[in-house]
């Protein structure tokens, strides 16, 4: 059995723990270098900074005129006018000119009278010091201007250059390079074909490197071959100040990382108590940190920052920034793991003045889960979870005024929530829509919980084949909402190009046995789906596929591309953008619902306004499969 | 009379007036660049960003194994193995391999039990999709990975690569233009000779801008002269989409920016009411804003924030950036100009819970007072100023942390502070010392105030020929405070080098009537002079210069090296790194007197601990004129 087949198990070793043992270990060979002052932004001082010269550098005459002695005017007057003679009594000074001893005072050119060209006359005397910046006025020379570990910012620029400071010492930035590893992976630059997954990890981490001040370096993806890995650490921890490898940081039967840090180097952990980001491997190669970062992204970047940006903060000598803290409420009750950190992704709605989280997706392989997010909450290792309504702290990810200014959207996906997000964004740019795409029902739920203001609902009373208002009268009695009627918008079969199974009904999705991308429970098109499964008599045996369930018309539209065998029922617009073909089944109904306060309030309002906007009308009818409702008033309930 | 000399007066137009006027004539010209993703970190996109491919783009497996039809492996169990055979039941995948139709599962290798070549066994049946990612399960093709107007962040980067959106649509950063003015000013790379001043607001400004997003263009300095000044003006509106003036935007003779503005284009503002940075000017040139910027540095760089950014932000679609604000209390009474906002640079401290607030230099000159600043506070037009002890609302230039871990020093200034500073933070680089050299009696007040935490002193008491204990007693009663022995250090004549006027003593100043750089009321240092004055019998009218107070050790110096006829009292290091001749007179006690809570919290114990290390010592001692007291204990009071 090869050394690098070896079964393993990972640790639960605390990730503060794991931190705190990797610094003990971290001894950075820091080098400093020399740079022009002026191209120091948010650089990190070596060496306290001392001002080489005065600022000003001599005493500087504040205004035009002449530079006196102030002791040898007192007896101007207007009634006893001074004659003072140029170079003995006097001399020219301009703004900014030196006033040589034995002067000590400047007198305005306006309050001078010139006699010949040899002399003036002055009916006023001058205070000593008068309109003079005395030499150090703002910086004396040789005074300290900032200590060592201190972030050069554009002000600090120019009192460096005042005081003619033009070159400093600043921690060079360290080297960190980056390897990523995979047998299925390709360099974001080639064209990954089916069955090759593009790297991009590596093209996160370098800019969350540079960020973070250091200097990333990203090599080609390295096969999982031991040999190549461990010639590819053994030469990164040859030239730079911390490697990161990239997965490989497991357990599995190709996780070679660990053993190969075991046979060149040490680890010192493997494992660490957090989910996501459970397999990290800290270890060191001759005098190099090397962090294995596992391969799933939320993991990756959560598990870089816990531990690149710290060895990056602790060569340059920083504090590791902190991000904004929020006393947030919690929407949907969130389980946590016993003896693990629990990092959740949340979106935070500002909702009847709380600030209400609701987690994202938890799977460590959804990026968008970390882009979509507005902020981090943690389960602590000793404690459950937290249960809605409970108060928790969150680390934001964006600023709060930011979070307090989105209109929160929930229920039904349509393309054209994208189009009008980007409109009101466009309209008044502090506005924005969080949404997240979680099905009528759901939405019309959200409302009434008070987890969203807005909410999109297509939901088809079977009975009095009217849209919304029979589900609305039924489930959000004493809620003051308004619907909005959005749009009128065409349902079909979306359909491989060319119809290979010539679809034309949901009978012959039974009969040919195709594989059907079905919807949640809850979205309106499934409550579509399902009543004419009723009607025609079909069960969900006779559908392939019937239990697998997706979250959007893209979803199914991009499923439905993968597979000649494959349908689904789904508007016209993804139909259109994702390349299907297209049977109409429906006309229906998509409208906006609300909360009362939210149609009211300024984000409401504006919303309004974008939707009536013949500018977004018009993109609506470009995208074909919609029309607007143009006649309609809003309905109070 | 020239057209460019008429007297003109400044206007007193609100700031966010002349904010929104300006805005009101900005038409900004956006120009959108392509831009790889991997390069985009920071950037703002100009449409909305819609994925390339589906994150997986195919259903991938999750594990090395075999992909199976999940319905054909329902009958297997342990009692009952099912053979499958390759290619017709099952194909080998490896992670992240494609699972192609019809199969819909993956079972583990570790699962599989290998026949022969061709078949396989196995002992349990699959769920339908187990170990697979399905296609867009992080990532839908067409969905929308942002809106317009978003800033790009390195998790976005992520999400871009992976979902192969490999070059984006950016907003180009506004190109701006900055054009020094001033005869008296020689660019930062010419050594400016006595009677040139340095050019350094442009070097600021270039960084502001960068760091708000825009293009920096800085010019050569333009001299004071019209037609220069007009000929820069148009060349920059015409390849710029915003021009920044510095200087020359006042109201004096050589004022000749509004003139020349109004020459070629229109004003829009000609002042405001803001104290620093009353004589803006606000003007467009053809279709670009150009922003006449005061020359005093905290004027202009208020300002440049004020307008100059807020057009950079409009131009790129984005908010201004907030700063953290922070409830502060008053510690010295602060007087405001009524009909103007004031904004009064501030150090804060967080002595006993409070976060207290003291007013810097507000001399507009002064950079090092917006260097040093924790914050910023605003009187607003309408209210007189605030008192001692009422509470406001500052701004924030450090983060929140950083000012609660400061260490407040007030009180007689030493080189020594500097190098304890320093070794403070390399020992604990949370800790920072924050000075304001207040003399002696000074710092003893602020401490009686609880205005600082730590102050140094050096208080000889004529009577008993002791230092600073008497001075304690009489001044600090009811307060429990710890003197800690500090320092020794030799006081004496700082003079011209080579001693021109060949000053041995008290007595030689006089008669030789030699210029004296006094110190201010409360200094320690002036505290003994003037003893030494009584003991001789000289009056401060013999003392030429007596009346004019310097603030530190190194401003005497400064103003000692600047003048052949200049003397003053000081220690011996300021004339060493200053280079000056020194004429002993004392050895003197400088001791540091703290609040007993001071002394006994971890800031108080980490600075005792760094004081009595080795290598402060030898860092002292290498300064020379310093000896360090070893052997005296701390005294409680």
């Amino acid at each position: 059995m090869s050394p690098y087949k070896r079964k393993i198990y990972l640790e639960n070793k605390p990730r503060q723990e794991a931190r705190h043992e990797m610094l003990a270990n971290f001894q950075p060979k820091r080098k400093v270098e020399w740079i022009p002052s002026v191209s120091a932004l948010g650089r990190i001082t070596a060496e306290p900074i001392f001002a080489q010269s005065s600022m000003p550098h001599f005493h500087a005459s504040a205004m035009d005129g002449i530079a006196i002695v102030a002791e040898e005017t007192f007896s101007a007057h207007e009634q006893n006018p001074l004659l003072l003679r140029r170079n003995e009594d006097f001399i020219h000074v301009d703004t900014g000119n030196e006033v040589p001893p034995p002067f000590n005072a400047v007198i305005m050119i306006e309050n001078v009278e010139e006699r010949d060209e040899d002399s003036v006359e002055i009916i006023e005397p001058a205070a000593p010091w008068q309109h003079i910046r005395p030499i150090g006025e703002d910086i004396v020379q040789e005074e300290m201007l900032f200590p060592q570990g201190h972030e050069i910012r554009p002000v600090d620029i120019g009192a460096l250059v005042a005081a003619r400071t033009l070159t400093i010492p600043v921690i060079k930035k360290p080297a960190v390079t980056v390897i990523p590893t995979g047998n299925e992976l390709v360099s974001a630059e080639d064209a990954a074909s089916v069955g090759q997954l593009i790297e991009f990890n590596g093209s996160a981490f370098v800019n969350y490197i540079r960020e973070w001040g250091g200097d990333p370096l990203l090599t080609p993806v390295v096969k999982d071959d031991p040999e190549k890995i461990k010639a590819a650490l053994l030469e990164a921890a040859n030239t730079s100040d911390i490697v990161v490898i990239n997965a490989g940081s497991s357990a599995g039967s190709k996780d070679y990382t660990v053993h190969i840090l075991q046979e060149i180097g040490t680890v010192y952990t493997h494992g660490i108590a957090t989910r996501p980001g459970k397999p990290v491997i800290i270890g060191k190669v001759n005098s190099t940190i090397v962090v294995g970062i596992p391969g799933y992204p939320v993991s990756a970047y959560l598990s870089l920052e816990w531990f690149v940006r710290l060895l990056i903060c602790e060569y340059l000598g920083v504090n590791e920034p902190e991000r904004q803290k929020l006393k947030v409420k919690i929407g949907r009750r969130m389980v946590g793991s016993m003896g693990a950190e629990d990092f959740i992704r949340v979106s935070i709605g500002y909702i009847n003045g709380e600030y209400v989280a609701n987690p994202l997706s938890r799977a460590a392989g959804v990026t968008m889960s970390l882009v979509r997010a507005d902020g981090l909450l943690v389960i602590p290792p000793d404690i459950l979870g937290y249960e809605q309504g409970e108060y928790a702290e969150a680390e934001l990810y964006k600023p709060k005024h930011e979070i307090e200014n989105a209109i929160v959207f929930s229920g039904s996906h349509d393309l054209t929530i994208d189009l009008l997000s980007s409109k009101l964004k466009a309209e008044n740019r502090s506005f924005s829509i969080q949404a997240s795409h979680t099905g009528s029902m759901a939405g019309m739920m959200a409302i009434k919980k008070g987890e969203a203001h807005l909410a999109a609902v297509h939901l088809l009373d079977p009975e009095t084949k009217e849209y919304n208002t029979s589900y609305i009268k039924r489930f959000l009695q004493g809620t003051e909402v308004v619907l909005y009627p959005f749009l009128r918008r065409k349902q079909g079969w979306l359909l491989p190009q060319g119809n290979p199974l010539n679809i034309q009904s949901l009978l012959d999705i039974v009969e040919k046995q195709a594989q059907y991308a079905n919807r949640q429970k809850g979205a309106g098109t499934r409550v579509l789906f399902d009543m004419m499964m009723r009607e025609e008599g079909v069960s969900p045996q006779q559908i392939t596929g019937y239990e697998r369930e997706m979250f959007s018309h893209l979803s199914v539209a991009a499923e439905v591309k993968g597979n000649p065998d494959g349908v689904g029922l789904g508007i016209y617009s993804a139909a259109k953008v994702m390349k299907l073909d297209f049977i109409p089944v429906a006309d229906e109904h998509y409208d906006l619902l609300m909360t009362k306060s939210f149609f009211e309030s300024e984000q409401g309002q504006t919303l309004i306004k974008v939707i009536q906007s013949d500018d977004f009308k018009q993109a609506v009818e470009q995208i074909g499969g919609y029309s607007l409702v143009q006649e309609l008033e809003p309905l109070f309930f």
